[in-house]
């Protein structure tokens, strides 16, 4: 299992003209690649969730749309300009209502427009495509040195779904500066919230640090309160879906709110680490986020694996005439959170709209 | 279904001298009442889980020891002693750390005693058995009555694990002014907690409530913070394990304390309800009690019906090379708690110890 932890979320194979995805949906029962030899097999890779994450999708319809530029025969501009269009759509489409997929895929398509050939402009597709992929793995390998300090030896930390590096290309944003002190041989102790419904923190988070080595335990969603009260948790650390510029205002997996506000009761540090491309400067409060209100199957069945089996079964844990409300994510206020650890430095959160040209330079520099 | 509601969690069958039990281990899925005809079976249905719940298992051990008594054939008070010595123990230490059972036993035997042939002590047995759960009901009861005014039309209403009619003969504690309210023809809507690692939340309160015809949603643990940021939940009520006297402080099932820490923050009023049998008046503050460290397999696996299947099984939900710690148990502090709700009236919790000549009063009188 070891080798897991030398292998990328997301790679690709030029000779192949292949994307290879760590299989998510398998995880953590078992450990397997799937190699998508067609940009089709790509997006429906996004799609059905075999790769998940911001970062990790981003990437993966980059290299997607390189794939599919790749896949084309010919040289006549205008019906490879045809076939980009088939392309950008079909991995654009295949999570909607993600972001960057799209920004991913913009940047690829600008890069490619200085070629004057069908041959450059592939060439150029796939060298955007891996530049996009190492400056993920760059921006979260920042966070992680900008994060190093909040974890001296002995760190015992709490960290809530996956904000970890099968969340991105590697490395993550919430567990970088886990790796990092782990890597600078600090002992630390990680606290993995399950984070139900979906319980990427008992599966996700728990195999990534298993994976590197590092020592963990997982926790139902109801006992960090109580470690807190008995002085077993150092600090918080939790990635973001959106942070907003004008507030400090962080969206997040629904239970992030609740540990910010156990955290605050307790005097506890509590961190927001994210790449500079979550932060929206256009939302002016955190009421205007839309909260998915997802289905609540999510809430009355869990999914795992039979003892003694060889696939992950669905099982129903609630009262089968009872219906579930579940929403997705929350908000926390930039009151309960003590800093927003970035790749370029780390900010209190009411403070990220006056350092707002540090924060929309290096985004404009690096992307 | 519907006849379910009319059934109590423990009843006594004198005819055929049996104890008939709901079937709490096939709960959600499944609705059924299951007889002992021995008190070693009664102990056993302890042991099992086939009945949990403080008051609900107290019950058990009264009937199972009237049960014990009246299987006794002959004149011989001697024999008959030592008879009656096997069938307390056997149900004593069915649930060695609960001291509800004990208390039940001890308040039969003492009953018995006035007796002075095998006869009459087997009648007196029975008589006292019928008793304590007719007082289990009446001081649940009792306690819908105080917390009714808690309950106005419309409320919105969060409760945590079960301390519902399953955990009791009938009635339930933080489950009885809203049973209350309903049977007042107000409207509500309840919000079940989850309360994993064990669901008691989505399995049996939410059962218990969809019998009953009461509205309610089941919600993740992770997700009560943001119904209160958005104004959806008007206040909490739990039942508790133990309430110190001395100190107001409350141990409840493993994440009450952080629905209690979220509701002071959004200013949501808190209840405790309890029989007065709950309160503690030895322990000095609230480190003092044992907070029970179970097994982590409990977070670390969910059971459930899987889709089409008639018996339940368990899936490990969690990385299979990772463990957990699994607390079942915290402590609130009596700041965060607006009133403890008694079958004698509604204190404030920091107030017990000034009214402790009433609660003693009344539990001497009716215990």
């Amino acid at each position: 299992m070891s080798s897991a932890t030398c292998i990328r979320t997301v790679r690709f194979d030029a000779r192949q003209n292949a994307v290879a995805l760590i299989d998510q949906r398998r995880l953590p029962h078992e450990f397997s690649v799937v190699a998508t030899r067609d940009f089709r097999k790509t997006a429906e890779a996004i799609r059905d969730m075999t790769v998940r994450g911001a970062g990790a999708i981003g990437a993966t319809a980059a290299y997607g749309l390189a794939q599919g530029a790749r896949a084309f025969r010919g040289s006549d501009l205008g019906r490879f300009a045809g076939h980009l269009a088939t392309v950008y759509r079909d991995l654009a489409e295949a999570r909607p209502t993600a972001v960057d997929p799209v920004n991913a895929l913009d940047s690829v398509l600008a890069a490619m427009r200085v070629g004057t050939s069908v041959a450059t402009q592939q060439a150029l597709a796939l060298d955007a495509a891996e530049r996009f992929a190492e400056e993920d793995v760059a921006h979260c390998t920042a966070i992680g040195r900008q994060g190093l300090k909040f974890f001296p030896h002995g760190t015992r930390a709490l960290t809530h779904c996956n904000a970890g590096r099968l969340a991105f290309v590697d490395v993550g944003s919430a567990t970088a500066p886990i790796y990092a002190a782990h890597a600078a041989g600090r002992k630390l102790h990680v606290f993995c919230d399950e984070t139900r419904p979906r319980c990427q923190g008992a599966s996700l988070t728990a195999w990534e640090l298993a994976e590197a080595g590092v020592p963990h335990s997982i926790i139902a969603d109801n006992a960090a309160g109580h470690l807190m009260q008995r002085g077993e948790i150092d600090l918080v650390i939790v990635g973001a879906d959106r942070v907003l510029g004008r507030t400090g205002e962080v969206a997040n997996k629904i239970g992030t709110y609740t540990k910010a506000v156990l955290a605050a009761r307790h005097r506890i540090p509590f961190y927001v680490a994210i790449p500079l491309s979550t932060l929206d400067w256009n939302l002016r409060r955190g009421t205007e986020i839309p909260i998915e209100e997802r289905s609540g199957d999510e809430v009355l069945n869990a999914s795992g694996m039979p003892t003694g089996g060889r696939t992950a079964v669905q099982v129903r844990i609630a009262n089968p005439s009872s219906c579930a409300r579940n929403p997705g994510f929350d908000v926390t206020p930039a009151e309960l959170i003590t800093g927003i650890i970035t790749p370029v430095g780390v900010f209190r959160p009411e403070t990220l709209w006056k350092h707002r040209r540090q924060l929309l330079g290096e985004t404009a520099e690096t992307r």
